[in-house]
């Protein structure tokens, strides 16, 4: 195959291998002068004469050594009883021998000065029990020796450099040489990547089956593929996040140099979670997931197929400078479902401008629509094609090239795909293509993927791909977003923290002072004790509040009097609650009763936070208030937060309208707004121990000078 | 391929087609016994020509006549200079002159006695202009003569049927002998469409490229195809739906019997639409066109890949008598993908019978999963692929098995392959696969497709696939719905809308009249006139509101007074509003006074009416109020509305809580909301020519008896 036959090119050129210093880190992984095979052998169908045979047939720039004790010969190569056997430096050890004999050929390794190896045995943490120490065995001989694992318990790794040449792994597919890497927490899956991989011409620079991690994990790699200038492309399969803050700190970092591209599996937990608080219930952590990417720069596949579909076209193309698409087409039905699946994607499909309109109308068939899908009709000839093709591409409305094919009987596909292969070339601009009849298109569809021109079947991947290819043009162009700093008294709310009960909630009053303390607003408030005066004049309006475990809706109960405006309403209302509330049966021990500053008019808002197992801190903003409670328009993202995230947040809940001044009101505070999400976020790194809280309600006003919080429910992490 | 060879075994016991009665009606399309092709031509890359070879080589049953003035013989075939000109009766005649003989030639088919003919030529009324004339002239001829057309501007037709074998087509695809009805709106995705059921071993029954449909259209076809038995399943490509009520009334007659599954493009409207109902200004027309589909039963397909996929499960495939998925797999990763792709999409994937999991446990590899997905793991062999497929389809909680395979090197997957189709054949429950490395399981994909189990590539689209066939079984598990009659006094009504101005809209006082007279309770309401009197005690409290088109707003503006107790409040509210609105200078022509009833708590509904262009009425059913406006909680369906489907859409808002007790409300009385959105269905129907309508608000109460309208706009088409 590609780099197979570029590598023998080359091979004359290329020093001895074995001349080169001996690799370090994970360069003894990737880049090594010569391998070992533990566990070679001559058995058909086993994993060991595979790898062996894989190792051969790439045609690996260096020696290979077949370790096993029971053979002195596999494959034509003299065979080690042990890797300590052979006389030359070995880097890279594939290990492939039964879980009970890992850690003695490992530590042999360690012994041999070998810096990398892979692991393919399985038996490990996967299995639990003594699996679990099985492997941590192995990370401790590692450590002994700074030896860098990869597995165990997969599939192998891929370095297609020619100058490499390396397939340490057991799957039958050859990769095309290229400029992706891709890893996968499946190694089974891995098999299927590089089928997929193959068959669409996608180029793979470096292939890793990650297994159980035990030492190098995804985001080692991800780190190294970063800075690799060889690789242009990241693709992932994902099944675990271990460390979401340290995805978000890496990719955040990669993204701003190439494109990363993620399938995430994992189960939605399908058990209940006990949680108290509102933003607790409202947040899915796969909710948490989805803006762990997007916070980050990273694209999401949502499915294999896209992961694909969007790799392909991001690897091989310019990124767009908008999300204007023009289309060219001989067939109206196509051209309409690539209309339909770009403008549902949020893409653009708009005029052509008169120049180009101009341009075209001397020259396509009669009967051709020059609105944008250009519909060349099925009589178009291939010069039509490109004259079409060549008028869109100059037109300065137009950003991104969607050329929609089909064979018809009299035109010669592969001359249309000629066309688009010379109009690519002499543009900045993205272009693609829908050549559907692949049958007839055969060679037209080689010769485009061979030009690095990425052709799909039907149009509804290829505009779901050009909506990636836009979102990451976009995310590029905009500024990375600041943390901002406060400076908190962090030993005063430590303090606050400490006041927690056994269940880890706080006191009322403790976590309104911890709000106090982050520069929150609150209402005034105090639970009165019986004998207590009413506020002085100038506090008033106030309200009177009855808060008891007895009580679930204070309000409907006639526990809530608003509007308190002087003194004597005060008495008069006070005693008038305590009357109510024992005609209700309650006794006075049962309830407290909390007065507060009455807040001016505002919008009930709610922000919250939700620690979730393997993500970290969640937080949400959204409406408040019962209906908006009921029809859940909050949107989340993942602590920390920067000032554009913050500001993104708010602008994403549906109500936003009823913040920015519909039907006549005063239109809130949003800069406060962010600012108290940016407080929120600076308080969670504080305090990690914080499990959940709500601001339930927080008025916000057109000031945050006047904007309050008026509940809040926090919860720390007891043990 | 399939049916050639079908045939050529049956064709000796076949009688002689053309000793069969002359078919007619649609029949002398599908069924002919004589085939004349008019524009059949030897030049090569000509249409005339692929279709006469594409005719001969599918091996039609009866004889093939090419017509052709300027030439003796075409491929062997003794060529008539014109179709009156030869001597045998002829069924069906295929179309491919140039546009302006296309008239001429059809009318000597009529001469000729030719009951059906497909119409390849273009030049119609897709070019405009005198194109529609000339279609015109075609539906005139072939009334006149009793002619059935396909087309003009088709690629053709087949029937794979081996008694018949027409591939009256110039597609070049050999689609496998099947069940399937598959029409396509797009000549040109007709030619993809053909490859990929070839390429997917999709059997087709009949395939339509339907064109102009200047007298054959879809409906007619999916009529026709409703009552064939041959045909178990049709599948469409739709571009414009032009008659969306009758679409209704034949889909949800077929799809009690046969699935249809659909994929409709059609650009979103991009233009801005001139509405002033909120009904209007909500109302998409896709909303409508989704709703459509639902109602009737037809599944919809996202995109063109989904259609194949959903299709291929439906025509193989019994139904599933629940939602709950089984997996069987030998890697982790994709078991995880599926998994997700079923949860996402509605589906369970259970824990399996304790029975099943004790069957399992001494049967399986160490290390295998017993949950759901049964993860076998890679060293799983083939007997215990086997043990698990019976195990799963004989647990009494599984409705449904996938089997997702990766081939590793050690394992047959032809062998897991023929243990799957074994297993399927003594089961009622629908079993597919993903043989995930098609490379390695090529043989075994084969086989697979060859038994009438479909494969997917990839786990998420046999996920999606499987949600449709449930979402299919639970359409025909719920009884039909039926259409409430009203017994309504039409004149009565007509009268009222009669009142409308030129702009269309009625009279407030008509309006709410036409509500009465549909059994749709209404506040009292008055227009006060100058000097009249406060309502007679017993009637308040009332509600004094001003209604004016210069006061958008007229609560913020103090143009509504509520809870009037007594005369004496009426009078001082009255006179204070007057002082208000001549404060914010208002003169007294520029408003009238509304008094009103003022009703009892309750929740503010909205119910909305709007006319959609090739749509109909659209019925819009949601929460009212401000915050809920803005949030667009609405549901739309397509008039007319069955019981069930009203019963549905008040179930669909997302606010739904608020209407049934959430945080100690009074449930409202959602019979009597279903009762109003039947009694509008009804009216629509005697009325078709209101445009739009807004209920908003209606307050709904815990009883039919104290809800009432509060406001309605009304408009009819006065032209």
């Amino acid at each position: 195959m590609g780099w197979n036959a570029e590598r023998a090119r080359r091979s004359a050129s290329l020093s001895d291998m074995t001349d080169r210093p001996t690799p370090t880190g994970l360069d003894a992984l990737f880049s090594p002068r010569a391998v070992a095979v533990i566990g070679a052998s001559r058995e058909p169908h086993t994993i060991g004469r595979e790898i062996l045979e894989n190792l051969i047939a790439a045609g690996f720039q260096g020696p290979i050594f077949p370790v096993n004790p029971k053979a002195a010969w596999v494959n034509s190569l003299k065979c080690y009883p042990s890797v300590t056997a052979i006389p030359d430096p070995i880097d890279l050890a594939v290990i492939v021998v039964p879980f009970p004999h890992v850690a003695g050929v490992l530590r042999e390794c360690g012994e041999k000065g070998i810096g990398g190896a892979v692991i393919i045995s399985n038996g490990f943490k996967e299995v639990g029990g003594e699996g679990i120490a099985r492997e941590e065995e192995l990370l401790e001989i590692a450590a002994e020796f700074g030896i860098r694992l990869i597995g165990p318990n997969c599939m192998g790794i891929l370095n297609t450099d020619p100058a490499i040449a390396l397939n340490a792994s057991f799957a039958k597919a050859r990769p095309t040489h290229g400029t992706v890497g891709f890893m996968s927490q499946s190694g089974a899956l891995g098999e299927t990547i590089l089928n997929v991989a193959e068959e669409l011409a996608l180029g793979l620079a470096q292939f890793v089956s990650l297994g159980n991690m035990a030492d190098v994990d995804g985001l080692d790699l991800l780190e190294a593929w970063g800075k690799n200038p060889d690789i242009k492309l990241i693709m992932m399969y994902l099944e675990q996040l271990t460390d979401p803050h340290r995805f978000l700190e890496i990719a955040s970092k990669v993204t701003r140099h190439k494109p990363v591209v993620v399938v995430k599996a994992g189960r939605s937990p399908q058990g209940a979670r006990a949680v108290a608080s509102h933003t607790g219930s409202l947040a899915g952590s796969d909710v948490g997931r989805f803006h762990l990417f997007e916070q980050c720069g990273v694209l999401r596949a949502e499915r294999m197929e896209e992961l694909f579909d969007i790799g392909r076209l991001l690897v091989s193309q310019p990124l767009p400078r908008g999300n204007r698409v023009g289309i060219v087409t001989n067939s109206g039905g196509p051209g309409i479902l690539a209309t339909d699946a770009l403008i549902a994607s949020g893409l653009q499909v708009p005029p052509l401008s008169q120049r180009t309109k101009d341009a075209l109308r001397m020259r396509v068939p009669s009967g051709a629509s020059l609105n944008n899908p250009v519909d060349l009709t099925a009589g178009a000839s291939s010069a039509q094609f490109r004259m079409a093709i060549e008028a869109l591409l100059a037109d300065p409305l137009i950003d991104i090239l969607m050329v929609v094919f089909i064979s018809p009987i009299m035109l010669n596909a592969t001359e249309v795909a000629e066309y688009i292969i010379q109009g690519a070339g002499v543009t900045e601009k993205p272009v693609l293509t829908v050549f559907m009849n692949e049958r007839q298109g055969e060679s037209a569809v080689k010769k485009l993927q061979e030009a690095g021109i990425p052709n799909y079947r039907f149009p509804e991947s290829a505009a779901r791909s050009v909506s990636s290819l836009v979102w990451y043009a976009d995310y590029l162009g905009q500024p990375a977003g600041k943390y901002a700093h406060f400076p908190f008294d962090a030993a005063a709310i430590k303090t606050q923290l400490a006041l927690a009960g056994e269940d880890g909630w706080l006191p009322f009053d403790a976590a309104m002072d911890v709000l106090e303390l982050c520069g929150i607003p609150t209402v005034q408030s105090r639970f009165l004790i019986d004998g207590d005066a009413p506020p002085p004049s100038g506090s008033y309006p106030v309200v009177l509040k009855t808060i008891s475990p007895k009580l679930q809706h204070k309000s409907d109960a006639g526990g809530v009097v608003v509007g308190i405006s002087d003194a004597d309403s005060w008495h008069a209302a006070l005693s008038a609650m305590h009357g109510r509330l024992a005609a209700i049966g309650l006794l006075r021990a049962d309830y407290r009763i909390l007065e507060q500053e009455q807040v001016q008019k505002g919008e009930e808002i709610i922000i919250g936070v939700s620690r979730e197992e393997s993500l970290g801190h969640l937080i949400m903003f959204g409406l408040g208030g019962t209906t908006v409670e009921v029809l859940k328009d909050v949107v989340f993202r993942l602590q920390p937060l920067t000032d554009l995230e913050a500001a993104r947040m708010i602008r994403e809940i549906a109500g936003l309208p009823l913040l920015t001044g519909f039907r006549g009101r005063i239109p809130s505070d949003l800069d406060f707004a962010e600012e108290l999400l940016l407080r929120i976020s600076a308080l969670l790194d504080l305090c990690p121990e914080i499990i959940e809280m709500d601001l339930n309600p927080f008025i916000l006003t057109d000031s945050g000078a006047t904007s309050r919080a008026v509940d809040v429910r926090l919860r720390v992490d007891v043990g």
